[in-house]
């Protein structure tokens, strides 16, 4: 399927860093690109705007933002900048910026579109829905967990749980429906399995949407789990938790990484969590270096869990000759 | 003297509201345009933001930028949009955007021109001085005033002052003798007296220069007297006032209102102030129809206030008349 003078169409859905990392290196190419953002996120800078502002969450839509972006190096450390006292203490100025836009356009997604006018974006940032929803998690043990920023701190999710729903259950934005009918390839992950991936596909129409795309579908594999919440978690887990809320195995091709991390980096990371191992052997897997180098690293994001992660550059070529063989 | 392709350079110097007026009218003409502005506001968001960050002073700046900007009414709207709720409250975004470039560039300076450019401004903005200063003013009965908030609500500076100084004593902005040095026609005017016009002269250096200037020295006078800082004010006492400040009487023209504004909006407005009269009837006065259309008043400045004030296009249309017999 060819759009926009012959270029290819690639839609990534997730939110936070995974995406990050795949849409800067997909961004070089020259691909017809959109991110599908989570509105789950109510943690930090973004729940505090949300809760007195009234305004969709930010937070997510700023990181693909700048992913995409073709601005200079200074407007791009700028939308990250957070300040640090006072008031406006934790807040970062690109959510401020999309929370303003929100107020003066009316419309989140026009505050989207304006901002990525600002920043530049090479492609499309869209918005899963336009509802205020919050993730809700129901635990094995009966415990209900409510709100992002609580199921991502909780320790208790690999005990299992029996479900989870956005509320209120949130009509899809129709252009979402839109891009993964057009769509040639569809990136899914990495990212935050219970807090940026899955709450994509709990929005009404998401999922089914998926199932009848007649794009290629990749799966990119998570590098790490995390303690409490995808602990001894193997790659066939992964993908079953997706596949849990797909309704269907949608995949094609599934990245998974053979590089390993710096034994030192492991063990300074034990605390966060430990290695996913690999335990698929299909045909679809693709099996590559994809760890990113530490030179990469910005230092702001000098975070132990960041230290491990995949690189773009690597990422996007993988990514790439699967497009250019469709 | 010709400047950049042969435009004329016009240098306008003041803060807050009144330059609004002045830049916004003559950005519309070819010329090579400049505005100074004063370092002392502490009031509202501004001092929050300088005691709660250490950053310098955004407000007047910002408005100077909105005028000067070419840029979508929507971008110019996010300017100037205060938030309502919450540690947010009362910030307006561009100030938030100065004080953030500050923090990610090390530089006011530079902040603004980053600023200048996302605006698209047609011109320049520069800071009076680098220095965090606050403005003091000590009182005929020997009060001391601290700060330009404090100074701007005072009902008693039309009691008469001692002094009012600059603490500490600050630098001027290289940038700005340049500015004055090369300018064919400099503008100061209308604006708060003590509280926007004045600071400027106050910092080291901005007076002497503006004395040796060979430029032609324009004074727009004020339409309104504010009640317990300029009451009963005519327009030779601002002349005076100014002129205590710059050391001798610089100017060659004097633009000076004749409309009449309608008698209702003259009675809303006398618990702030009445009308400056006129007692100057000198060659260098240029009598004139200068009063705004209330029709030219955007809804979020319907402030008693500003109701009664300067149009840009007549102000702007006599200034280049000035320029063009230069």
């Amino acid at each position: 399927m060819i759009h926009q003078g012959g270029r290819k169409k690639i839609v990534v859905i997730g939110g936070g860093t995974g995406n990050f990392v795949v849409l800067r290196g997909l961004k070089k190419y020259p691909v017809d690109l959109s991110a599908i953002v989570s509105m789950a996120d109510d943690g930090g800078s973004t729940g505090v705007l949300r809760d007195e502002l009234g305004v969709l969450p930010p937070g997510d839509v700023r990181q693909c933002l700048v992913a995409l972006s073709d601005s200079s190096r200074l407007l791009r450390s700028l939308m990250n900048y957070r300040f640090e006292n006072g008031g406006l203490g934790g807040h970062s100025f690109g959510n401020l910026l999309l929370s303003a836009l929100e107020k003066v356009t009316g419309s989140f997604e026009k505050a989207v579109e304006e901002a990525g006018k600002i920043l530049y974006i090479r492609g499309r940032v869209i918005p899963v829905t336009m509802h205020q929803v919050r993730l809700k998690m129901v635990l094995n043990n009966r415990k209900i967990l409510e709100g992002e920023a609580e199921i991502y701190l909780s320790q208790e999710i690999d005990q299992g749980y029996k479900t989870m729903y956005l509320e209120p259950y949130p009509k899809v934005n129709p252009r979402v429906l839109e891009e993964i009918h057009h769509a040639d390839l569809i990136v899914i992950g990495p990212g935050g399995l219970h807090t940026s991936l899955i709450p994509n596909l709990l929005v009404q129409g998401v999922s089914e949407a998926l199932r009848k795309s007649d794009a290629k579908k990749v799966l990119v594999m998570n590098l790490m789990n995390r303690k409490g919440q995808t602990t001894g978690f193997r790659t066939s887990h992964y993908l079953q938790e997706l596949v849990r809320h797909l309704g269907e195995d949608i995949f094609d091709y599934i990245l998974i990484n053979t590089d390993p991390p710096p034994p030192d980096l492991i063990a300074s990371y034990a605390e966060e969590g430990e290695l996913v191992c690999n335990d698929l052997e299909e045909e679809r897997c693709l099996f590559a270096g994809f760890l990113g180098g530490l030179s990469s690293v910005p230092k702001k994001d000098l975070l132990r869990r960041n230290l491990i992660r995949h690189d773009s550059k690597k990422l996007a070529k993988e990514l790439m000759n699967i497009v250019d063989h469709l």
